[in-house]
């Protein structure tokens, strides 16, 4: 492929001075020369790196497949076209500011583009080398929307994981983001993929997904969790829905983990790179009972178990056989003892990743003596963490030392602080969760099958999406969201007609047209005498029609929102929180990518904090959690089926253990369905 | 003073194998031979790093001052016995294992006692290396229980901060952490306190807040949250009140602040060792849009703030002037243009911190042609900071280079990871955040004063203490609780006495004795006909006396616990929470110290997730937060100054903009005031 292993390659703006773009991409792309022709054009001709050059691409004898410009954007257009009319196939284009005219005569000729305003390429497996900076080879595949945010990464990776490919996308006008990730899918060396977005483009979950499937875990970086605005909110639905809630459902339909920083994206990569833990278990081993103690609170705080082990035979003497285990003195006594307590609990049977925190890799530094056994120890821990499969962290009190750099090549992560390691195992415990998690998720709605499967086969669409056209108002809504149970309502005009009406007090009295009703004084409620509050309200709103209701007046109920709204990134997104004022004030919210099968409803249900109340708090009858489950997904799928509606939300919702009542429901319409550009439609 | 700058020291068990304890403090205590004798027992004799040693101390012509005990234990009671024969006035125990007679004899003679089973104590301003490791002399005093955690402590301050004196403390058999602490208070070189604790003994807050007064800002390491048992809860009070909750209301009582890891401690300290942010204005500057925006959503997650700018003119070109600030490509274009925008940002007024993040520091490492001018804008940076007392951190790409070397030794904290310097922010944020509060705090009953002035001046004590003895039961609890007010109510012991009745309906009725009446059917509410209730609750729990009380039938109220309970480590503590299921599903509390003051309480209220319920939500008329307040401040006075009771609980409090009613109150007394063993009665 063009940017994996191109035949030959041009550096166009080849220079000898280090301080230049053309400097460092001239010397990358003679690393390949072996496998490639590696040309270096330079105006001035002459020679750079002691390699001859050429002064434009027409001087060469046969055109180069791919072609890197390193030169000023005021440059880019005449080096495009000599190009394109000596039949290049691609570009990488470092600088900024490449004009649209450029590109789309790129495009035209059906060359491709990666960039403008990237940092290059980078693949180990070709020797292809077209990148600012210095890679380490590894098995971490990045794809970086920001060039130095992705050095980062590299940098970060070089003293461990190491680097499989790295593909700077700049603005990608031409090749994607998608793209690149879904060229990883089959790059062999790449067994963890590293993705930086600041946007998220068409068809990213389902690149995601790929990667996910093929067994390849998925770390995304992305940003604006604080400055982002909220989309324009409508509804509560709107309000409670964040952008990087919606980032983060996004990763779980694909299997992917958000991260917040570089060291995260490295740190977890490393983790699962021999291995993505089984269950959030971990067992702690210190030399210390102040560090145990201290990863063991770290530990919890990330949600991980510090289990107590039954089966700790063949601990050291002297050692507590309590998670953490401290090895007080046995470690200094015989750095064997290490490697002794490390193979007890990776054979246990009863931890899913291990730890090792505190002196280990400090003895050879300070006793130099003691270097050659403190390597051999390690390499045995790495030993011991390939052949089980549990993977193994270490938190070392020296930064770098033989014993150090043993376990890192052995692919056993080693941090100087133990927050980075407790950080990387959490977050692979997530990750973990959801590989357990998507068994089940394949079979249904989620992204893990072709986008354009679930239109015909998703068993929720049936006739929840083909029915009535949106119309305003309450009733309306009732009528259009049919299989949703509401108090028996009635409309009225009058007060002739309230007082004609059989329904059974107490009521509620809504105004139909107003989509904020209580704001507006549009709803009343336990009224048992629905005549005056009539006059009174259409006293205060105006003649229209009205909405007279019986009251929910069973007792034990629990009040949720549940709701559904399309973003503008990642399309329709399902939502259900705590009710009346709880979701607002404790965020006790749950949020997935829309349609939600009624298992992961029930999944988004045991999420919220305030999930212990649906199951039988303190001694009540459980709710109907399977009819409320069937209720956020139909009202999940009926908003994934309908482009024409923007938003649906039930709020709120009262159930108890005899089901579910929706007493108050809103659709808001699209703005424009033909406009809307909500992008990736995710299902 | 004897541990700080002894006249003469004497290791015992000097040796010349490097792996041996008494290698290294050998070595260490010659450090300071042109301060002090130093003396090297062996009792093999010979020479020990080339240095005479004797066989025993009887041998030296003059008693030292100061002994390192650096032998077996099983040798330490023979050692001594002659040390004290001798006259030694102090003792280093370094083994674990010295059994309780040897301690004795050394309290006994007056002599004191470091240890035992600790690493040592090192004093940079008198050349004091008793310890295991090297320091790195510096500002930073390091109080540890373990001796490790110390070390590691030590490790990461030694490439910035480093260490002005050291006391590993071990089992604190007669030298106690509080000591330690307090001897801070008057040693010059150090700027800033690190305590690593795993116990609490009496006088540790006093002694931080000593601290904190003098200007040292403490940074506290604690363990245990993930492990410890909660108290046994015999109250809502108790069940909601952590180990870790405790420690940090005692954290924010001194001044102090907490964290979790002993990097955290070290970053901490280094951020304010030259100064202490003034607020949680951040200013974010990168040459990566995508790392300013990554700093940008860690800081606001660490509870920084990122304000636009206002005034920001003297930007470079190409700048973006939004926080976080781009320098694009200027930065690149020339390095001074990073000093430049650091200038623009610490002497804007706008931000309290300043954050750098991204490639500065990696320049002369990839092109050294740049170094020169990297560290001269490295030490324009550091000037900068310490001219306008605005902390700078730094994030750079790059691990170490003499741009990142030139920036630590000008104070300048400079992390490899953006994570660590966010982190360290937001701590020191927290910390300033006290420090403008304690200027209120110190004419309370805070403990800026010592503890003794509390007992007579305490405004809140009065008539609230010297009353009635306790005595079981809710009516007895109303009465003793003579502050609060509570619904009409009286005693019933038949259905006579019910009927006959004056107070007005809807009632409640109550079993008298039980202190957890819902779960046992004590108590029933919303009563018209509470003669039927009474027959049918006497008929189920026996006769005895029953409490029939008017309802509180107030709208618009909200619902709280107040409480307060003494923790065996710091003394009586006072709790707010969100009422009903809210406190514990939702973790919405607040602790702090008792007694408070009404002011405290408010600080409290404003802490709690639901605190928008109380100040006018949705419209609603705000709640009596005066009363509330002074109700909080009342409860915690009053189990603050008796000691006879264990915890006072007003569950469920309503109140409403017409004032506050406690509708439960439960009392319990201290199961045995005699041996109530509460240690640090912190007021």
């Amino acid at each position: 492929m063009i940017f994996s292993d191109p035949a030959s390659v041009a550096v166009v703006g080849a220079s000898d001075d280090p301080a230049k773009w053309g400097h460092w991409l001239a010397r990358g792309a003679l690393v390949g020369r072996d496998r490639r022709a590696v040309h270096l054009v330079n105006r001035g001709g002459g020679s750079v790196l002691s390699e001859p050059t050429v002064r434009s691409l027409s001087e060469l004898s046969e055109a180069p497949e791919l072609v890197v410009l390193a030169v000023p954007a005021a440059h880019v257009p005449a080096v495009v076209d000599e190009a394109l009319a000596v039949g290049v196939r691609g570009f990488v284009g470092i600088p900024s500011g490449i004009d649209d005219g450029v590109i789309n005569r790129i495009r035209s000729a059906g060359a491709r583009l990666l960039g403008p305003n990237c940092l290059g390429v980078f693949d180990a497996a070709t020797s292809l080398h077209l990148a600012w900076g210095r890679f380490q080879p590894g098995s971490l595949g990045v794809v970086s929307q920001s060039g130095q945010v992705g050095l980062e990464i590299a940098g970060l990776a070089a003293s461990g994981i190491g680097v499989s490919r790295f593909v700077s996308v700049g603005n990608q006008a031409d090749v994607t983001a998608t793209e690149a990730l879904l060229d990883l899918v089959s790059h062999d060396m790449t067994k963890v993929v590293g993705v930086y977005l600041e946007s998220f483009g068409p068809g990213i979950v389902l690149a995601m997904s790929e990667l996910c499937a093929a067994g390849k875990p998925v770390v995304l970086l992305t940003v604006g969790s604080s400055t982002a605005a909220r989309e324009a909110a409508r509804s509560h639905t709107g309000a409670l829905t964040s952008t990087s809630d919606v980032v983060d459902a996004a990763c779980r339909r694909a299997g992917a983990v958000r991260v917040a920083t570089p060291a995260a994206l490295v740190d977890l990569a490393t983790v699962v790179s021999s291995g993505v833990p089984r269950g959030r278990r971990i067992g702690i081993i210190s030399d210390s009972g102040g560090q145990g103690a201290i990863a063991a609170d770290l530990a919890s705080a990330a949600g991980l178990s510090v289990p107590a082990l039954s089966s700790v035979d063949g601990l050291p003497a002297g050692a507590s056989s309590r998670n953490p285990i401290d090895l007080a003195g046995a470690g200094e006594r015989d750095l064997w003892n290490y490697a002794r307590a490390v193979e007890v609990l990776v054979r246990s049977g009863e931890v899913d990743t291990v730890v090792l925190s505190g002196y280990f890799g400090s003895y050879g530094a300070d006793t130099p003596s003691l270097e050659a056994a403190e390597v051999a120890v390690a390499s045995r821990v790495g030993f011991l963490a390939r052949e089980t499969g549990v993977p193994v962290a270490v938190h070392s009190m020296c930064a770098d030392s033989a014993a150090v750099r043993a376990l890192r090549a052995d692919g056993v992560p080693v941090q100087h602080t133990i927050e980075r390691v407790v950080a990387a195992v959490g977050d692979a415990a997530r990750l973990g969760a959801l590989d357990q998690r998507s068994v089940g998720a394949v079979s249904g709605p989620g992204l893990s099958v072709p986008a354009g499967r679930i239109e015909s086969g998703d068993p929720f669409r049936g006739d929840l999406c083909a029915s009535l056209p949106y119309q305003p108002g309450y009733l309306a809504a009732r009528e259009l969201l049919s299989f949703v149970r509401f108090p028996k309502a009635h409309a009225v005009t009058s007060v002739t007609e309230v007082e004609a009406t059989t329904l059974e007090g107490p009521y509620a009295l809504k105004a139909d047209w107003l989509p904020h009703k209580s704001e507006h004084g549009g709803v009343r409620i336990n009224l048992t005498d629905p005549a005056t509050a009539f006059d009174e309200m259409e006293a205060s709103l105006g003649p229209g029609t009205y909405v007279l209701e019986e009251m929910d007046t069973r007792e034990n109920t629990v009040e949720l929102i549940i709701g559904a709204k399309r973003d503008h990134s990642f399309g329709p997104v399902a939502l259900v929180g705590a009710g009346g004022t709880h979701a607002e004030l404790f965020k006790d919210t749950a949020i997935e990518l829309a349609p939600v099968t009624p298992a992961t409803a029930r999944d988004m249900l045991a999420r919220l904090a305030s999930a212990p109340l649906l199951s039988g708090w303190r001694g009540a009858e459980p709710v109907d959690l399977a009819a409320l489950a069937e209720l956020i997904a139909q009202v999940s799928a009926t908003l994934a089926a309908r482009p024409d509606l923007a938003e649906i939300e039930l709020n709120p919702v009262r159930v108890g253990p005899d089901g579910v009542l929706a007493v108050d429901a809103l659709i808001i319409p699209s703005g424009d369905t033909l406009n809307d550009t909500s992008g990736q439609r995710v299902a």
